[in-house]
């Protein structure tokens, strides 16, 4: 990202043939030092995880001194939201649908408005991150999971569906992020339209790094930490199993460093992603690994920000998750007298998540018992390890029989609807009980930029805008999994290229403001297209 | 409660048979119209049931605009409290044992607090109500429960155990309340110590009501509301069951309008109390029918404190209850799409709460279609109206299969042990990550008073203090049900009856400034008995 980067947009209005492009300069706060905004989502996390992990901690968490509100959040299409939808609306401001990444919904059932009309569907939406790129400001991205997960995408990029990771990971390259870190590599490299993308990052300048030692050397503006092929192990796990992964702490402690030097200020988004994954499988284990984790790196985000004056943190979950409760059936009478100890201890006994004890179980699970033990469930019954042998959902039962001797439970292997709080620290931070949606436009304000106005510059639609202009337009499928937005008038050949920053006029490359997108209908490109088009 | 109080308290330090007396003015704020607060509880309330009355609804709750933090509410014994020790906590701001009401706990398991040493079990320590008298403020207390109920207790007595109404009943009726509306009017004259309180009740100069009316009507300085045997209806309930009880808002305008002319300002405790009993039965309705009522309430708290602007409204759990979450296992996999309408639309079938459909069955059950109809349930197969003919447990049964309809999960029929949100309103009021014994020192604050210099005060041990003096004493049981402190000194005989705020000295009665407590083993008393002790 540029230090000299001119901080304007140019907003052109085309009307009955004329063309007239005004420049607007994007309010910059009035402050001393730059603004920086650093927003972490601990994914699937209920309260009762948040108080589970702090006594296994036995100290008060970070997260406790900065606690300040409560968020709704629920999806545009459902009472219970995906990864996807949450995080759309935490970047974007918008709800939206299940799977949907920074797109406005195609269908609306919340009460009060289903009659909303959904004519933008599907339309590309900006994020908090591409309004501060806008406004000059240094961004990076962190996550434990594969970095094109929902949550991290939802904060980079805009796809119809979460599942399209390779399209994600290369709208991500295309982006622009000064610090990327997370797993994913392998929608870096194998991937179905033969791109290198890990070629590109680095042709791109960025410092590529692969494990915690790397990362701590590395000391330039642009860090893509790829860390895992898929995702980073969990914290508790990570000493045995991953040793060479940094913690989610290091990672924004480094990202911290690398992006405040940007005098612009910056924009940092951290995911302590599976704790939902641990919530997912009712493991208790992992999601109290990462609650701490995540923790951690909220003290460092604090920290920072404590010295620094002029940060805003914001961390929330994004959604419950699996209805985990302390106390279950067995406590209905004897809740009043169940000590702490009598649920922390069988938790403390466990070395490993469900996901780290598991990569020890042999093919014939000969050895169950020393992984269940790893579980924290040592002295195991004949007849509980015969049924572990034969069990078709072994993971789930682990944790089930864990859960009965820690007196918690859970009501749903999925996620959940209720209110969660907010975590916020900082000038002008969020407090009170606010739509998951009303968080982005709290950062945007905070950073000087407005998110929709935003988006209609980031994102016309390329048919119409060209078209008018007297372009002939169609949408190259030549090559399967990389569309091309084609126009073409007179002796002008226009080429748009989904997922990237980058416009071809007749054969010449030119670099893009904004990522262009093909939500599988339309093509949406930046109104700066406009500059290439007499 | 007098106007004309003299706002002071008498410090006495005998020190080797000297005594000397000190009068402290207690610390008045120094505002130009008297500081209230209102306190409010929703018992056991977790924060799915209120976003699933927020649904409900349709429209935000009252709530909503007051949210400011979050509160812990393990008691001293255990990790999930019962309503007592959570009473005691707000109330008194000390963590305390399952059933102690008003006293510090025996059993302390909290991690890092195990070994100190409980000295002072059982020792009774003051509460803001109390407090609020002392400092010659108006005083009420409401709940829709039995007065005598563990929450209404923990603001307003002091006994070993929730279980002895009888015991809460009497020393309510002699710790001088301004206002006092809620059920339980058993416990006022059906007595094993044959006392007619409610005879008392009328001698003491309140204003007695039984009926909604006779409520509206009521214009004294002091009324005694007792609209129930037992609990009063749930507010769903109420138009078919019990229209001439009073809605909690009804009940705590009526509250706020009498004690809001005393010139010294009041405090008043508001206990939406069945919530809690709708969660131990996992009864969907109950819940949101409750939490609304509670809404409604806190709605008239909000308002007044608006206009008023010198009044601190604080709305809390003191626990969460039964689990409950939106989503089950039956959303595992499809919770991305699960709208709103299809959770709430089985629930606003339902006419009646689990305990006012049952009202209506027959011993026979013959008609157990038409109650299942009245709780939603309607087009039973007939192996469903098999089954609760049969069934040991037709209530459980029937929220059960409603809560499956609506896609509700629960874990338990008890308490939980998650953190719960914060709502306050008003000068000083407090935000952030809270304990539940931090909410009375911010009210004593604002008030003007210290919670632990009044426990001093108003609860000495009466045998130390007596025996210090000269005096030999003993703890008449003559009377079953109403043990005396028994003090003498060569002419002088002095008695001091458990409950009540009454010294007899040589015959003669005097009041005290507080209750007197036996806590099965001690008495204590106020320091002012010292002012009848030559």
């Amino acid at each position: 990202m540029s230090k000299k980067l001119l901080i304007t947009t140019l907003a052109c209005i085309i009307l009955l043939g004329s063309v007239g492009c005004t420049e607007m300069k994007a309010e910059q706060p009035q402050t001393e030092s730059p603004r920086n905004v650093i927003m972490m989502v601990m994914d699937g996390t209920s309260s009762g995880a948040i108080a589970l992990a702090r006594w296994y901690k036995g100290r008060d968490l970070a997260l406790d001194q900065i606690l300040t509100g409560g968020v709704r959040t629920y999806s545009a299409e459902s009472a219970i939201t995906d990864s996807a939808a949450a995080a759309t609306a935490l970047a974007t401001g918008n709800k939206t649908d299940e799977h949907y990444i920074g797109l406005l919904p195609s269908k609306i059932t919340t009460p009060g408005k289903q009659d909303e009309n959904p004519k933008h569907a599907l339309m590309p939406v900006a994020n908090v991150l591409e309004g501060a790129k806008q406004v000059g400001k240094a961004t990076g991205i962190i996550a434990t999971s594969e970095i094109q997960h929902a949550t991290p995408a939802g904060f980079s990029t805009h796809v119809p569906s979460r599942k399209q990771k390779e399209d994600i990971a290369e709208q991500q390259v295309y982006q622009g992020i000064d610090v990327v870190l997370g797993g994913g590599a392998v929608h870096l490299t194998n991937r179905k339209d033969q791109e290198d993308l890990q070629k590109i990052i680095k042709e791109k300048g960025y410092q590529w790094v692969n494990t915690r030692s790397e990362l701590q050397k590395a000391n330039g503006p642009k860090i893509w930490g790829s860390f895992a092929e898929q995702s980073l192990a969990y914290d508790i796990d990570r000493p045995a199993t991953k040793p060479s992964e940094p913690t989610l702490a290091e990672m924004t402690n480094k990202a911290i460093q690398t992006l405040s030097k940007d005098e612009d200020g910056f924009f940092l988004f951290v995911e302590g992603s599976k704790i939902d994954w641990a919530a997912h499988n009712n493991d208790i284990v992992g999601m109290i690994s990462d609650v701490l984790a995540f923790d951690e790196a909220v003290k460092e985000a604090v920290r920072f920000a404590e010295r620094d004056g002029n940060t805003m943190v914001i961390a929330v979950t994004d959604h419950g998750n699996s209805g985990i409760s302390i106390g279950n059936r067995q406590t209905s009478r004897s809740y009043a007298h169940t000590p702490v100890e009598s649920i922390i201890q069988p938790l403390k006994k466990a070395q490993r998540t469900i996901e780290g004890a598991l990569q020890d179980l042999k093919p014939d699970r000969s050895n169950i018992k020393q992984v269940a033990k790893q579980y924290g469930l040592d002295h195991l019954s004949n007849n509980e390890v015969r049924m572990l042998i034969n069990s078709n959902h072994v993971g789930a039962d682990l944790s089930a029989m864990l859960a009965e001797k820690a007196q918690l439970g859970f009501t749903t292997y999925g996620h959940t609807g209720e209110d969660v709080f907010l975590y916020a620290y900082g000038p002008s931070h969020p407090t009170g009980f606010l739509e998951n949606t009303e968080l982005p436009e709290k950062m945007a304000e905070f950073m000087g930029f407005n998110l929709e106005k935003l988006s209609q510059s980031l994102f016309i639609n390329a048919k119409d805008a060209f078209e008018k202009q007297g372009y002939i337009t169609k949408i190259d499928h030549s090559k399967k999994y990389n569309p091309v937005f084609v126009a073409t008038k007179r002796d002008i050949s226009i080429e748009i290229p989904a997922n990237k920053n980058i416009i071809t006029v007749n054969g010449k490359q030119y670099p893009l403001r904004g990522i262009s997108i093909f939500n599988g209908r339309d093509f949406f490109v930046s109104e700066q297209v406009k500059e290439f088009t007499p």
